[in-house]
């Protein structure tokens, strides 16, 4: 199951090519983290930034954000971070603290960066800010299952 | 703060009420859940159950549903169970395993089971199930904040 | 990886007969759970229980009981109650509240129940008490691994 | 409850008086910890590094370190970093994840690093090595009770 991110031979320009490559076949398929406004900010490998605006049919009757929606825009972040390798990835089980409540309208930042990889698995964390304030900081545990996000052809660079 | 609930007096029956009347309170105000297209199936003291179903917006393009959604709908149910006592109850934290993925049309359904309570603190389990399926396991702990979630001469039984 | 638990014809006293055979093997191994005074007071199919006295060695200077030895007693009676199928089954995560502090001297009883299993996964749910008093509770996540405890011949009932 | 920590004349070199004083107080009275022969290599502000070798009395029949001893290093490495302030700090939930198993003889490392602080709570992210293998990683949350570990006097810089 080696991809060209084994090869003794990748470079970082090529790690990045498969990360953004890998990104742009989830993002095609991923009508619901698009259909909640998220946008893709950056991925990196092993790294995302995914953020989305806290919306009308987000909140509670005291404006404040559902924390599935909070949730979801973590899961989207790590969700990209851990795909980055153009390996077929799922989420095994996450937890998550909720540090401050999100409120309507706020622009809502989640920076995913990996921990650690051993084997299948990986470790991930996730934190949520607005502006500068921690809202959420999230850990995910993900699992590599059998197939690639685009043809290995497609990702070698030429 | 003492309250209704732990008055020695309290009957099973006026549990109950409480229980019902915290729910309606928090259901009315509750427009992220109602515009999931959640129902509130029922609800005890410490128990709560919520379902929804799997819809086109929730979905990627293999007609998965988003992990944020399943979240969504345990954190619901976990929030019903854990406001059952007319205190203002909120969420410090929660894990969720993803035992089986949700697909586009599937009726799920959460039910909240109370574990344990330990001064402003509580712990819920909910399970995510299709059919008899398990779909994932959530824990949450929760942490009573102040305020009253139904004013107390109303949630008095007469 | 059929065993003899997974068969039709298995009967419940020869689960139990597994998973009383597989918790010898294992107790027989485990040097560090007799070390801290541990005894496996019962095991059954996906469940355990063990328990515990703390010492002097355990706790601080105030009486309190380190976290440490709290969290190992939970984790024994999760490997006793996964590895109760005669498969060998090793802890992938866990989580753990403190309820409430142990002090010198608490005889604490810790019970493993089986939430959920699925594929090679496990998910057990460890409570531990002194007399009828939460001390903690603990959620596990097991993995299968290539490997049995006892051979199947001594495992099948004659 | 302000103490010298939060006065803005607090210099840097303060902080790390405080987070060593306290230390200090803490190691004096954890029998525990150094009954399982752990080492404080160092703490700061919010950070603390513990180290321990696995014993003959932490492993199994197969030289496997107990689960609950490794997870008894990261609770004290999080315990030093999260009362580093000065404030009387206790664990509230912890999760960890085993990463590769440690073995009789292996001199492990625990990093402690403070993620985030809000209100009394605060999130603490710990990883275990052996040399530079990952082990465990590990995420507590705190709560500050009332108390100092040292008199506000004693902890004072002349």
């Amino acid at each position: 199951m080696s991809t060209v991110a084994d090869s003794p031979d990748t470079t970082v320009a090529d790690a990045q090519a498969i990360a953004e490559q890998s990104a742009a076949a989830m993002w095609a398929e991923d009508a619901a983290s698009r259909g909640l406004g998220m946008q893709l900010d950056e991925v990196r490998p092993g790294c995302a930034q995914v953020s989305m605006q806290v919306r009308e049919d987000m909140v509670n009757g005291h404006a404040i954000c559902h924390g599935g929606f909070v949730f979801a825009l973590t899961d989207s972040a790590f969700a990209f971070a851990c795909n980055s390798y153009n390996r077929s990835t799922v989420a095994q089980a996450c937890d998550i603290v909720f540090v401050a409540p999100a409120r309507l309208g706020d622009q809502l930042v989640a920076q995913a960066v990996e921990r650690t990889r051993f084997g299948r698995n990986g470790i991930y964390d996730v934190t949520v800010r607005r502006d500068s304030e921690v809202i959420a900081e999230f850990r995910g545990r993900s699992r590599e299952i059998t197939g690639l996000l685009v043809p290995e052809d497609a990702e070698s660079p030429s």
